[in-house]
C-alpha cells in the first residue's frame, strides 16, 4: 500500500473522527475555552493516534459504532492536551506553521485549555470506554511527564546512555501511540495475546516515529517541518545521531561535541554546522535511520499473528509511511 | 460540635488520608517530580474534600475500607493540581506561607506536575471508583475550568452581575465541594434521595466558603490568611462585597469604584483603602456575611433526610467550621 492509497483509505475515518469532536467541543460554554481547543485540535494533525485505535479494533473484530469513533477522540484530545502544555513550556511561537495558541491567548488560558481536554480525554476513555481502557490511559500519561522529567535530567547531565535515550522515547511518544493501539485490542474484546502483539507494534512503532522526528530535527527541510534545523542540538537533546556520533568518534571530536554541549545554547547555534559535520562523519544519521528501519520491521513482524485483511495492511502500511515522512 | 472536637474527631482520619498519598506517590520513578508533588501535597492543606467524600459515604452506611481512602485522595490530588496550575498563572511566589513549587523547580516543572496529579486522580476515580464517580469528577474539573475563563470575562467587563459571581463561584470551589460529598454517596450506594442531599448540601458549603474566603480577603489577617489585604480588589475581582456596594452606594462612591475598576491595578493598590472605607459603609462585609450564613444553613438543612449521626455530626459542624474559619 504507497502512501497516496493508505491516505485515501484513511481521509472518510479522519473526517469521521474530526465530525465526532466538533459535536462533543460544542459543548464548551466560554467562546475563549472554545476557540482555543478549536485552535489546539484542527489546526492541522493527522489523527494517528485515533486511526490507530479503529485499526487496531477492527484488526481484533471490532465494529466502528459512534461509541468507537468517541473513544478514538479521546486519543486526539490527549495529545492536544500535551501540544498546548508542551507549547507552553517550550515558549513556542509556532506550531504547525502557524502562530502556536499560547502566542494568540496567553500561557494561562492555554494551560487551562489543556486541563479542560485532559480531563475531557480521560472522562470519555473511562465511561465510553471502560476501568481498563482508563487504566492504559492514565499510566500513558504519567509515563509522558516523567520522560519529560528524564530527558531534562539528560540534557542537564549530558547523558550518552542510548538507554536513557530510548526509555524518553518510550515515555514521551511511544505511550501515546502503543496505548491506543492496546485500548483498540481492549474495546474489540481482544484476548491477551492479541492486546500484547498490538502493544508492541504501537511501541516499536512509536519509537521509530520519534527516532525519525529526531533526524528530521538535523536533516528536515524547515519549510516541511515547520521547525529550524538543529534545534535538539541547540536545546543540548541527547538524541540517537549525536549519541552514536559522541560512541563512534576519535578523541578529539568526541572532545569538541561535549565542549559544545558544555556550552551555551547560543554557541551551539552558532557551531551546528560543526556538529552536523562531526555526526555526519561518524554515520551518526544512518545508524539512526537503521535503527528507526529496524524497529518499523519489529513493529510489522508484531502483527504476524493476525490474518491478513485491510486493517492489518493499513497499519502495516502506516509502519512504512513512517520512514518516508518529511513533517 | 465546636472546633477543637471537630478537629479531634477529624485528625486520625486527615492522617489515614495522608498515609494513602504517600504509599501511593512512592510509585514516582524521577526524584524532582516526586519532590513537587510531596511539597503540592503536603505543604499543609486540610483534606477537607477527602474527608468530605469519607464522610458523605459514612452517612449513607458506606464502610472505611483502604479503597475509601485511596477515593478520597483522589479529590487531594484534583485540588492540589489545581493549585500547581493557579499558582504558574497567577505567579504566586507564595502558597500557605512558604515559597510556592513554581518559584523553587519553575513554571515548566510545575505544569508537568500538575498534568500527573490530574492524571493520577482520574485513573483512581475511574478504577477504584466506578465510570459513574469519574464522570461527575470530570465534569467538575470542566467546570473548574470553564469558571476561570468567565471570571476572567467578568473582571474584563467590570460585570456587576451577582448571578454571574455565584456562577464563577460554583464552577471554581462548589463543583469542587460537591463532587466528594455526592460520589461519596455514589460510593456508598446511596438513593437517588440521599446523593441529591449531598450535592446540595456540598454546593451550598463550597459557596458559603468561597463567600468567607472573599471576605478575608479584604478583612483577614495576612499572618493567617498568607495573602496581602485588599488582592481581590487589586486584580478587579468582582466578589460579593464589592457588588453589594456598587449596588448600594450614591452615585458619587459608585463612580469613585467604577473609576478604580477601570484603572491601573497597581492605582487601585494604592486607594485600596477607599474601596475598603466605601464597602464597609455600603454593607459590603456585612452582607457577605449574612450571605455566608444563610448558605450554611441551607447546606445544613439538605442533610435533614438522614439520621442524627456521628458523620452527619461532623459535616454539621464543618458547616458551621467554614464560618469561623480565619484562614
Amino acid at each position: 500500500m504507497n502512501r497516496d492509497e493508505l491516505l485515501a483509505l484513511l481521509k472518510p475515518e479522519m473526517a469521521k473522527i474530526d465530525e465526532a469532536m466538533a459535536e462533543d467541543l460544542a459543548g464548551i460554554v466560554d467562546p475563549t475555552l472554545h476557540k482555543i481547543i478549536h485552535h489546539g485540535i484542527f489546526n492541522g494533525g493527522k489523527r494517528v493516534r485515533p486511526l490507530l485505535m479503529l485499526l487496531a479494533a477492527n484488526l481484533c473484530g471490532g465494529q466502528r459504532t459512534s461509541d468507537a469513533y468517541r473513544l478514538a477522540m479521546s486519543f486526539e484530545y490527549l495529545h492536544a492536551a500535551s501540544l498546548l502544555h508542551d507549547d507552553v513550556i517550550d515558549h513556542a511561537e509556532q506550531r504547525r506553521g502557524k502562530p502556536s495558541a499560547n502566542t494568540i491567548w496567553g500561557n494561562s488560558n492555554v494551560i487551562l485549555a489543556g486541563d479542560y481536554l485532559h480531563t475531557r480525554s480521560m472522562t470519555i476513555a473511562g465511561t465510553v470506554g471502560s476501568p481498563e481502557i482508563l487504566a492504559v490511559i492514565g499510566k500513558a500519561t504519567a509515563s509522558m511527564v516523567e520522560a519529560e522529567f528524564l530527558q531534562a535530567k539528560t540534557v542537564a547531565e549530558i547523558d550518552r546512555s542510548v538507554d536513557n535515550y530510548f526509555a524518553v522515547l518510550a515515555g514521551k511518544t511511544g505511550a501515546l501511540i502503543s496505548s491506543p493501539c492496546e485500548v483498540g485490542a481492549l474495546y474489540a474484546g481482544a484476548d491477551e495475546n492479541q492486546r500484547q502483539a498490538l502493544h508492541d507494534y504501537g511501541q516499536a512503532l512509536g519509537l521509530a516515529f520519534q527516532v525519525i522526528d529526531d533526524l528530521l530535527d538535523y536533516q528536515g527541510d524547515p519549510a516541511k517541518t515547520g521547525k529550524a534545523v538543529g534545534n535538539d542540538f541547540q536545546e543540548g537533546k541527547m538524541t540517537l545521531p549525536l549519541l552514536h556520533a559522541l560512541d563512534q568518534a576519535e578523541d578529539a571530536d568526541r572532545t569538541l561535541l561535549l565542549d559544545l554541549l558544555a556550552a551555551s545554547p547560543e554557541k551551539r547555534k552558532e557551531e551546528i554546522a560543526t556538529a552536523h559535520a562531526i555526526i555526519e562523519a561518524n554515520n551518526g544519521f544512518s545508524h539512526a535511520r537503521d535503527k528507526a528501519e529496524s524497529l518499523v520491521d519489529e513493529a510489522c513482524a508484531a502483527l504476524r499473528i493476525f490474518p491478513d485483511n485491510e486493517a492489518k495492511m493499513t497499519l502495516l502500511g502506516l509502519g512504512r509511511y513512517v520512514l518516508t515522512r518529511q513533517k
